[in-house]
C-alpha cells in the first residue's frame, strides 16, 4: 500500500481535474455511483458481514454494530443520497457578490473548489458515500479515513464508487480512501500541511482534541450539541411542552436533541410538573427548585449540565430572568443550537442576539438544526466553530471564494 | 502582572459587552481613541524614542528601526486610522440572507462579532491601533501580543485607547496587550482554546509554522506574496510593461508587489528585452531564454522562482503555452495575487479558473489587491488561507454568522 503523502497529492492532483469538471461529469458521476452501489450490493454486503462478525467478535457495543450495519434499505438510502446531491445546484463559479470601485476596476467574488476535503469519521460506512457525494459535487477531491471496524465495507464502497467516476470519465482517484487505519496514519492525515485543504473530523471528543492538538491542517470542527430550550415566563406553555418533547424525544441520539431545559421562575410551577408528565421515560435532573416542583427528578450536578447525554436524559434549571437564562447557555452550551420559547419580542430578540451559538430558534425545536431541513439538500455535519462555516455544513461550506478583478491596464499610483 | 489565560478571560468577559454596544457607542470609542492619540502624541513619542533606542543599541537593521519609528506624521496616521473605521458601516447585524422553509420556520443569516481576536504582531507599532480599531468596530475584543521590540510604544498607545474606550463607556478591557513578550507567552497565547476565537498572526514565515505547529485555536494565515504577472501571447504589450513596472517597482516590499514575470515564448521576443529597459535598478533572474533575449539577467533558481524578495528583484520565465503558464502559477504562487495581461477571453477565463489564488486580476496589477482599494475601507491583513476568508481581511471578516430560525412552535415529526 502507498504511503498517506503519496495517497494525497494522488487526490490533490485529482482534485484539480475535478475542479475544471463541468456539473454535467460531476452529476454523471454521481448518478452512476447511485446505481452501481445497487448493482453490486451482493459485494458491499459480503464486506459489511465480514465487518460485523469482526466487531462481534471483538465484544464492542450493540449501538456499534447497529452503526455498522448495512442492508438493502441502507443501500437504497445511499444511492438516494448520491442522487440527492447530482439534483443540487452546482456551487462552483456562483457569483456571490461583484462591485466597480473609483479606479475602474470590477471585482467579483465568486465561489470555487476548496481543494482537498479530508474526512477522519467513526463506524458508519454510509458516510463513506454520503461525504464522497458532496465532496465531488462542489469540485473537490475526497480523502477519506474511515474506521477500522468498517474498513471491509467501506474499501468496496470507495471502489465501487471509483469506478463511477471513471466511467464518467473523471480521475478515479477523486475519491482515496486510507486503508492503513491505525493512530499513527491519522497522525499523519491530519498534518498534510499542502495537500489536505480542510479536514471535517467526524467523531467523538477524543478526536476533535487530537485534532486541536496534532493537526496542522485547517479544519472545520463538526462538534457536540449540548442544546437548551428556555421557557421564558410569556411562553405559550401549550407550545413549550410540545417543542420540549420533540426536542429531547423525537431523536435522542443526534446532535441537535435537547439536553437542557431552562424555566423562568414565574412560569416553573405551571410548566415543570406538567411537562414532566410529558416526559415520561426521561430521566430528570434539577436544580433544587426542579426538585421541589418535580420530586422525580434527581440532583443535577455542574457536570449534567455540561454533558451532552444523546439519550432519553434532560438537565433542568430554573432561572429568575432573561439575563441568567441567557447566562447559564452561553455557560454550559457548545455552540450549537438554543431555543427560546416565548411571546415577548425583547425576549427573543435579546436570546438570538446574545446566545452564542450558531443557530438560535425562536418558538421552534432544535430539531429543526439540520442540513436538509435548512434546505441545503444534504450534510456532512454541523459546525460548532466560529470560522468559516457555523451550523449545518452544505454543498456551499465545502467550497471558497476567489476575488476576480478585471481592468484595462490599471496600475496603482 | 496576570497571567496569559486571566488577560485572556478579561478580554472574553469584555468581549460580551463589546458584542451588544451599539454603533453609536463603538463610534464615539474610536473617534475619542483619535483624538486621544493626538492628545497624547508627546507620551507616545518618548515610549516610542525609548524603543528606538533600545534597537539601536542592540544593533537590528535599519529596516528594523524604521518600522519601529514613530512620528507625527504616523501618529496623524493612526487616528485617521480609527476615525475611518469610525465612519463605516456596521458589520454587527447584517442579515445575509434569508428564506422560509416549507415547514413554516423562517431562517435569517446574521452577521455577528467572532468574539476576541488574538493578534501577534512584530516591529510596527501602528498595528495596535489599526488593529484595536477594527476589532471593536466588528463588536470583537482585542487580545494583543506585539514584539519586545515595541513593548513601551505598544503600552502605551494601548492605555491610550483603554482610556478612550471608558470614556465612551465601554469596558477598557475590550483590548488588552500582553506585555510578556517571551516566546513562552506567545505558545500559550496560541493554545487559549475557548478564549481566542481566531488569531491573526502578522510576521514572518518561522510565525506562521510555528501556528501551524503549535496552535490550538482557530486561526487565519496572513501569509506570503508571492505574487506573479503573466503576460500571455495575445497582452496589450504596453499595458504589459506597465503593469509589471507598477507591481515591481511601485512599492517592492508589499505583499502585493509583483515578485515573478513569466511570458509566453510568442511574445518573449517582443516583449522581454523592452520591459528589462523599464526594469533599470531592478535585478532579473531568469531561464535560459530570459538570459539569451536580456543577457543582463542573471539565472534563477528554482528557489528564485519560490521566493518572495519584497526587494528591487524579479524572476522571470519562458513558457511555452498558458497550460505551462497557469501549472507555474499553481506550482510556485503562494495563494495571494496572480495577473493574467491578455486580449484573449479564453486565456482570461481559464487563468482566472484555474489558478489558485486568493485574487486574480485581468489586465490590472497585482498591487490592486488591498482591504482599502477592494473598498473596505481598512484591511487587517490578507489571508492566504482557503477558509473563512481569502485575500484583504476587513470588517467583515472579522465576523462570524449565525441562523437566526423563527416559528410559531413548529415541531418535527
Amino acid at each position: 500500500m502507498s504511503g498517506i503523502p503519496e495517497l494525497g497529492r494522488r487526490v490533490k492532483d485529482a482534485s484539480r481535474e475535478v475542479a475544471r469538471a463541468s456539473s454535467a461529469t460531476k452529476d454523471a458521476a454521481l448518478l452512476g455511483g447511485a446505481d452501481l452501489l445497487l448493482a453490486r450490493a451482493a459485494e458491499i454486503l459480503e464486506a459489511n458481514r465480514a465487518d460485523l462478525a469482526r466487531a462481534e467478535e471483538s465484544g464492542v457495543s450493540p449501538t456499534v454494530v447497529d452503526r455498522l450495519r448495512l442492508d438493502a434499505r441502507k443501500l437504497e438510502g445511499m444511492a438516494g443520497g448520491l442522487q440527492q446531491v447530482a439534483g443540487l445546484p452546482d456551487p462552483v463559479g456562483e457569483v456571490i457578490d461583484g462591485w466597480v470601485r473609483p479606479s475602474g476596476i470590477r471585482i467579483e467574488r465568486v465561489r470555487g473548489p476548496l481543494g482537498v476535503v479530508g474526512i477522519i469519521y467513526e463506524n458508519r460506512p454510509n458516510v463513506t458515500s454520503d461525504a464522497a457525494g458532496l465532496c465531488l459535487k462542489a469540485g473537490n477531491g475526497a480523502f477519506l479515513r474511515g474506521s477500522s471496524a468498517a474498513i471491509e465495507s467501506n474499501t468496496v464502497i470507495a471502489a465501487v464508487l471509483r469506478d463511477a467516476y471513471a466511467k464518467a470519465g473523471l480521475p478515479e482517484d477523486a475519491l482515496v480512501l486510507v486503508e492503513d487505519t491505525s493512530r499513527e496514519a491519522a497522525g499523519e492525515f491530519m498534518r498534510l500541511t499542502g495537500i489536505i485543504d480542510v479536514l471535517i473530523p467526524r467523531g467523538g471528543q477524543s478526536l476533535v482534541e487530537s485534532i486541536l492538538e496534532h493537526a496542522t491542517v485547517p479544519y472545520v470542527i463538526d462538534g457536540d450539541g449540548n442544546c437548551h430550550i428556555y421557557v421564558d415566563q410569556s411562553a405559550d406553555l401549550e407550545m413549550a411542552r410540545a417543542i420540549v418533547v420533540n426536542a429531547k424525544c423525537q431523536r435522542p441520539s443526534v446532535c441537535n436533541a435537547a439536553e437542557s431545559l431552562v424555566v423562568h421562575a414565574d412560569v416553573a410551577e405551571a410548566f415543570l410538573p406538567a411537562v414532566a408528565g410529558d416526559l415520561a421515560g426521561v430521566e430528570l435532573v434539577g436544580d433544587e427548585r426542579t426538585r421541589e416542583l418535580v420530586p422525580s427528578a434527581g440532583p443535577a450536578t455542574e457536570d449534567d449540565y455540561a454533558t451532552e447525554f444523546l439519550d432519553l436524559k434532560l438537565s433542568v434549571r430554573v432561572v429568575p430572568s432573561l439575563d441568567e437564562a441567557i447566562a447559564h447557555v452561553n455557560r454550559f452550551g457548545s455552540g450549537h443550537s438554543e431555543a427560546i420559547v416565548t411571546r415577548s419580542l425583547e425576549a427573543a430578540d435579546r436570546f438570538t442576539r446574545e446566545v452564542d451559538a450558531g443557530a438560535v430558534l425562536v418558538n421552534a425545536s432544535t430539531r429543526w438544526v439540520d442540513g436538509e431541513e435548512f434546505g441545503f439538500g444534504a450534510e456532512i455535519g454541523i459546525s460548532t466553530q466560529k470560522l468559516h462555516a457555523r451550523g449545518p455544513l452544505g454543498l456551499q461550506q465545502l467550497t471558497t471564494a476567489k476575488y476576480v478583478v478585471r481592468g484595462e491596464g490599471q496600475i496603482r499610483t
